[in-house]
C-alpha cells in the first residue's frame, strides 16, 4: 500500500531517506518547541536554512521538491521561511522578471541565497484579498531613471511580511505604478531592504516584528513602511507590462498567463492538506487503538475507543478524506505539470484558445480546491484534536500544535470564501455558456471536471435506480446505494442542482438590475452584472463546495482503480465510506437535488454502522501505510509500538522537571495563605 | 435593550463598576499576554487572587458570582486558577462532606483561602470520563484508624490538576475506596499536599507541571503521584458512604442527589458559552463594519465588509445563535436554581418521586446543553476568527487566543460525546416510557422539555401548513415558514423524528441481543441492553443534538416574549434567522422529519438574504447591547470608535519595538549569506 501511495518503490525509499536525515541531525528535533520561547523558536528555524539551501544546488529539482514535502510535514514553520525565498520572492522573479532580469538576480545570488535573502511583499494592513486596491506607490521619476517606492498610509503599510522582520535583504514589493500622473495598476518591483554585511536597514525602510501569531512562530513576519526609496527603473520586473526611459508603458497581451504562479501555490496546498491529514490521522488512530474507557458488559478491561460506534464515526470518514485528499493531490498536481508543459511549449502566433481554456478550468478548479482542502483539514485536524480527550489540550500530543500551524493555509495564498466564490463564478458561467449553446442548437465546450454542466437539465432529471419497497417505504439494499457509479451520479446531480440554482439567482437578479440599462452602456452592464453575482453569492458558494465535494469523490475513484489488485478492497470501502458520509452530513443537499429520497439516506445512515466497522478493521494498517516514522508524526500518542503513556509521561517531565516549589512561592503564595484575615474585614465599630 | 439582557438597571450598573475595577487595576491588563512566557504568565495570574478572595468574605453570594461572572470573560485562566478552589476543590467540601467536617475545614480556612488552597484530583493519565475506572487507591488501614492514599501505576497518575503544579496545599482526591480487601467504589478523601508555610512538597507526594497547554497559561495544571501517604480516617468525605471504627461501610440510599453538583458547572458553562460568544461577535462585527474590501461598481470606496451578502451568510446566524444561548443560559439557570431550592426543602421520609424526576431531566438538559452550547461557541470563534482573514491569525486582534482559552470547554466536566449520548439516552428513555405508557392506555409523564415525547407519532403527521403552489412548485411565502409557531414545530418534529428512530435502532438491537437471553438473568439482560445503547450510539447522538438545537429555540422564543415592545422587532428577526441557518444547514434533518418539503427549504434559501439584510442593520446596536468595554473586549479591532487600524498599529509595536538588526544575524544569518559557494560543490575532477 505505501508503494502504491507513494507511487513506487523509489519514491518511498527516497521518502525514507529525507525523514531518517532529518531524525538524525539534532537541529530538527521538536519535541521541546512548547517550551521555546519565540526568538529561540526563529533562531533556531534560521539556523536549518543552511543545511538545505545547498541541496538546492546539489540535487535534481524533483528530489529537491520530494525533500521540500518531507520537511513541509516535519517543520511548517522553516518550509514557509524558506518558502518565502523560493516559492514566494524567487518564484516572482521567475513568473514577472524578463529572462535577462532573472538572469541579473541569479548572478546576485537570489538562486544560491547568496548575499541575498528574499520576501514577498504583496498584503498590506488594509488589503489582503483585493490586490488591485493596494495603496503603496511606485512613482516613475524620469529625471533620474528611476521609480519612488512609498507607502502613502497606515493602512498601506506591508503587513505579515515573511522574512521580513529578521531576515530578508531584498523583496518583491506589489505597487501602483504611476508614471507621469497616470495610473497603471498593481506591478512588481525589487527593493532592496537590507546591508547584507551589516543586517541593518536601508534608508528609508522601516522594518518592525508582526510579533507573536496563533502558529508557525519559526517565520519573522515583519510589517514594512517605505519613505520615497530610490530603485533603478530596472528593478521593476517588465515581462509583462514595461516601463521605457521616457516613461512609455507597454501592456502585456496576455495578463492571464501570469495566473500559472498562483495555481502552483494552490494546488501545493492540496497536496499538503493530504499529507498534513495523515499526520493527524496517524495520532488519532493509533491512540483510538490503545486509549480505553468504559468496561463493555461482561469484559475484564475497558473498550478501546476505536471499538465504539461513535468513535468511528468520529474518526474514520476523516480517514476516507484523507484518501480522497490524497488521489485528488496526485491527480491536480499532474494537471497542473500538463498544463505548464502546455503553456511553455507554446509558439508565438498560435491560437491560444484551447490552453487559455485549460488556465481557466485549472485556475477555478485549484482554487476552489485548495478552500475546500485546507478546511477539511483544518476540521480534521481538530476533530482527531477532540477525540484525545483532554491529552487533546496538551502541546506535547502534537495535534494542538498542527491545528495553529495548519489555520493560516484557510487565510493566505487566497483567502477560502474568496476563492469558493471564484470557482462559483466559473461554473456560473459554465452553466450559463451551456444554456446558450442549447439556445443556439450547439453543446458547449467544457473541461473534463465541468462536463457535467453541458447537460444539466438531463442530469437533473436522474432518479437513484435503487429501489424503494413500495410496502415498507424503506430501501432494502443500502449497499446498492454505495455502489461507486451511483454515489458519483449522486454527487453529479447535486452539484448539477446546486450550479443550476446559483444560475438561476444570478439571471433573476440580472434581470432586475438590468432593467433600464442601455444595451451600449458597458460601463452600467458591468455595475449590473456584478451586482447580480453579489446577490446570489450565498447560492453560489454553496454550489462551489458541492462541486469540489463531488470532484475529490471522482478523483478518488478514479485514483483507486489504479490499484492493485490486493488493495483494492479496503480502498473500495473508504470509497463507500467517502460516500455515505457526504450522503449523511450534507443530505439536505442530495435530497433537494432529487436523486436520493429521505428513504436513501435514511437506509445509508445505517448502513454506516457495519461499513465502520469493516473499515475499523483496517484503519490501523492504513494509517501504517503512510509510512510516517515516530520522528515525522512528532506525538507520543502516533509512536508505532503504542507505548503512548510511558512516552507521553518521559516527555512531560524531562521538558517540565518537577521543582521542588513554586518560583514564586516567597513573593506571591505564602503572602496570601498567611496573610492577616482580620485585618481585611471592616473593623467592628463602637455604637 | 442592555438592561433587558442584563435583567435589569442594576445588573448592568453592577457589571459595569466590575468592568471599570478591573480596567483601573494594572495587575489585569491584557494586552501584552501574547509576549508573556509561560512563567510570567502564571505567577502574574497568582497575584491577582490576593485581590479576589477578599471580596468573597465582604459580599453578598449573588454579587460574588456576578463579579465572577465578569472575570470569566476577561481572564479565563485566572477564573480557573480560582475556580479549581471555590468550584472545585470547597465544592466537593460542601457536597460530599458532613456538616461537622465541613465546618473542620471552613475553620481550617478552606473557605478563607487561609494556610490552605485546594485543588481537585479526579482524572487521571489513562481515566477520564469513566470515573469508576480511576485506578487510585485509598485502603483503610484498621489498625492505625488511616487511608492509605495510592497510585498504583503510570496510568493512576493524577492528571491536568489545575493549581496542583505550584500552588495547593490540599486536594480532594477520588479513589477506590478499598475496606478489608473489598473494594466499595470511588470515594472522595482529602489529602494535604504541601506545607502551606515552607510550599514543599510533603512525604510521598510526587508533583510535576504538566507544562505547556492549548491555552489558558495562567492555570497551573499539574501531575500528582501518591506513594502510600497516609490520612485520618475522619478525611474521607463521609455525606453519602461512610466508614466506621471498625471497618462497617454504609451506603448512601440516594446516590443520585449528589448529580447537583455536576449540573451547577454545566449551567455555568451554557451561560458562559453566551458572554464569550458575544465577545467574540463584538470584534467580528464592529471589523466587517470597518473593513473595506473590494470597490462596488461605480463606488468610490471599497464595500464594507458586513455590507457582502456571504459576510453576512458568515457571521449573523452566528448573532442569532449567540442571543439563543443568553436566553437558555438564563432559563436554565432558573430552572437549576429552583431545582436546588426544592432539594433543600425535602425533608426525610418526604416521598421523592418527582424531585427525582426533575433532577434526571435537568441533569440530562444541562449535559446535553453543556455540549450542544460549548461546541457552537468554539465553532463561532473560529467562524468570528477567519472573518478576520489574515489579522485574525495575530495574538493581538483576540480571537486567536479566545480560540484557544475556550476549546478544553469541550472536554472538561464531562467531555461533549460522552454528555451528548447521556442526552441521547434520557431521551430514548423518554421515548420509551411513552410507547410502553400507550400499550397500557395511560400517558407517560414527561417534564415540560420532553413532553413531546409523548405524543411522537401524533408530531410525525404533522406537515408544514405553508402551501407549496401547485403550478410552480414552489413556496411563495417563505417569511410564512419563519413564523415562530412553524418553526417550533419544525424543531419539534424533527427532534421526534430523531429520537424515534433512535429508539427504532435501539429496539431492534436490543431484540437481537435478547435472544435466547433468560428473562430472569439479570447480568446478561443487562449487557444485552448495553449492547443495544452501542448499536444504535450515533443515531442516538444526532438525537441528542436535534434535541438541543430545538430547545435552544424555544427558549430563544420564550426570552423574546419578555422583551419590551420596542425591542421586539429585531429581536424577532433574530429568531426567525435561528429558525432559516438550521434550515439551510441542517435540511436533511428538516427533510426527512417529512414537515418540510424541498420547496419549503429552497424558499427559506432563498429568502435569507433578504432577511440578513434587514439583520445587518441592527447588528452593530445589537452588539453594542452587550456592553463590553473596550478593556473587556480586548482586541484593537473591537474598540467601540472603530479607530482599528491605528490602535492595532500602536499595540503591536509597542510590544515588538523594533530593533537595529536581528538579534541572531552574526550567529546565524550573516554565515548564510556570505558563505563560500565554490567549497560546498563538488570540486571538478581531472578526466
Amino acid at each position: 500500500m505505501t508503494y502504491f501511495l507513494d507511487g513506487g518503490k523509489d519514491a518511498t525509499e527516497l521518502k525514507e531517506k529525507f525523514m531518517l536525515e532529518l531524525e538524525r541531525d539534532p537541529i530538527w528535533r521538536k519535541d521541546d518547541w512548547p517550551n521555546l520561547t519565540l526568538p529561540e523558536m526563529r533562531e533556531r528555524t534560521m539556523a536549518k536554512a543552511r543545511l538545505i539551501v545547498n541541496f538546492l544546488a546539489n540535487e535534481p529539482v524533483h528530489v529537491f521538491r520530494a525533500r521540500m514535502a518531507v520537511i513541509s510535514t516535519v517543520d511548517p514553520g522553516f518550509w514557509t521561511r524558506l518558502g518565502v525565498h523560493y516559492g514566494l520572492f524567487f518564484g516572482a522573479l521567475q513568473s514577472q522578471a524578463t529572462s535577462n532580469q532573472l538572469t541579473y538576480w541569479v548572478q546576485k545570488g537570489a538562486l544560491a541565497v547568496h548575499n541575498m535573502y528574499g520576501c514577498f511583499l504583496m498584503t498590506e494592513m488594509g488589503h489582503g484579498s483585493n490586490v488591485q486596491a493596494l495603496e503603496t506607490t511606485a512613482t516613475f521619476d524620469e529625471a533620474s531613471d528611476e521609480f519612488v517606492i512609498h507607502t502613502p498610509s497606515l493602512t498601506a503599510t506591508k503587513w505579515w511580511i515573511g522574512g521580513a522582520a529578521h531576515t530578508a535583504t531584498h523583496g518583491t514589493v506589489y505597487a501602483q505604478l504611476i508614471v507621469r500622473g497616470k495610473r497603471h495598476g498593481v506591478k512588481v518591483f525589487v527593493v532592496p531592504l537590507r546591508d547584507p554585511k551589516a543586517g541593518t536597514l536601508l534608508p528609508g525602510i522601516s522594518i518592525g516584528d508582526c510579533g507573536k501569531k496563533f502558529g508557525r512562530d519559526g517565520i519573522d513576519n515583519g510589517w514594512v513602511q517605505f519613505t520615497n526609496v530610490r530603485i533603478p527603473r530596472s528593478y521593476m520586473l517588465m515581462k509583462h507590462t514595461q516601463v521605457k526611459r521616457d516613461g512609455t508603458v507597454i501592456d502585456p497581451p496576455l495578463a492571464q498567463l501570469s495566473y500559472g504562479a498562483l495555481i502552483q501555490g494552490r494546488v501545493a496546498m492540496v497536496v499538503d492538506s493530504g499529507n498534513t491529514a495523515k499526520k493527524a490521522l496517524t495520532i488519532a488512530i493509533r491512540y483510538g487503538a490503545i486509549r480505553r474507557q468504559f468496561a463493555s458488559p461482561g469484559a475484564d478491561q475497558e473498550t478501546k475507543l476505536l471499538d465504539y460506534t461513535i468513535h468511528q464515526h468520529r474518526l474514520l470518514p476523516l480517514l476516507a478524506q484523507t484518501f480522497a485528499m490524497h488521489f485528488a493531490g496526485r491527480e491536480v498536481d499532474a494537471m497542473y505539470t500538463a498544463l505548464m508543459e502546455q503553456l511553455d511549449s507554446v509558439q508565438p502566433g498560435q491560437d491560444m484558445t484551447t490552453v487559455l481554456e485549460t488556465l481557466k478550468e485549472t485556475h477555478a478548479t485549484s482554487a476552489g480546491l485548495k478552500a475546500y482542502c485546507t478546511w477539511t483539514t483544518l476540521n480534521l485536524i481538530e476533530q482527531c484534536r477532540q477525540t484525545l480527550g483532554g491529552h487533546g489540550y496538551s502541546e506535547y500530543t502534537g495535534l494542538a500544535p498542527m491545528l495553529k500551524d495548519w489555520a493560516v493555509q484557510c487565510t493566505w495564498e487566497g483567502d477560502n470564501t474568496v476563492l469558493t466564490l471564484q470557482l462559483g463564478r466559473f461554473l456560473v458561467g459554465c452553466c450559463r455558456e451551456a444554456i446558450a449553446a442549447k439556445t443556439k442548437g450547439t453543446r458547449a465546450k467544457l473541461g473534463a471536471g465541468v462536463a457535467y454542466l453541458a447537460q444539466v437539465p438531463e442530469i437533473l432529471k436522474r432518479v437513484c435506480p435503487v429501489p424503494v419497497d413500495a410496502a415498507s417505504g424503506e430501501v432494502t439494499d443500502a449497499m446498492a446505494v454505495l455502489d461507486p457509479s451511483i454515489l458519483r451520479t449522486a454527487f453529479e446531480v447535486a452539484a448539477a442542482c446546486a450550479v443550476a440554482k446559483a444560475t438561476r439567482e444570478f439571471e433573476t437578479a440580472l434581470s432586475k438590475h438590468m432593467q433600464g440599462v442601455s444595451a451600449t452602456n458597458k460601463k452600467a452592464r458591468a455595475a449590473a452584472t456584478e451586482r447580480a453575482h453579489e446577490d446570489s453569492a450565498h447560492a453560489r458558494f454553496v454550489a462551489a463546495k458541492t462541486h469540489s465535494m463531488g470532484y475529490l469523490f471522482g478523483k478518488f475513484v478514479d485514483g483507486v482503480a489504479k490499484a492493485p489488485a490486493d488493495l483494492a478492497a479496503p480502498l473500495h470501502r473508504l470509497v463507500q465510506l467517502y460516500g455515505a458520509h457526504a450522503i449523511t452530513e450534507h443530505a439536505g443537499v442530495f435530497l433537494t437535488s432529487g436523486y436520493l429520497t429521505a428513504a436513501h439516506v435514511s437506509a445509508v445512515q445505517t448502513a454506516m454502522n457495519a461499513l465502520l466497522r469493516d473499515v475499523r478493521k483496517d484503519a490501523v494498517p492504513l494509517v501504517d501505510a503512510f509510512n510516517l516514522t515516530d520522528f515525522v508524526v512528532g506525538s507520543p500518542f502516533g509512536a508505532k509500538d503504542g507505548n503512548i503513556y510511558e512516552r507521553y509521561f518521559e516527555r512531560v517531565t524531562k521538558l517540565n522537571p518537577p521543582l521542588p516549589k513554586a518560583p514564586y512561592f516567597e513573593s506571591t503564595i505564602k503572602p496570601l495563605l498567611e496573610r492577616g484575615i482580620q485585618d481585611e474585614e471592616y473593623p467592628e465599630l463602637e455604637d
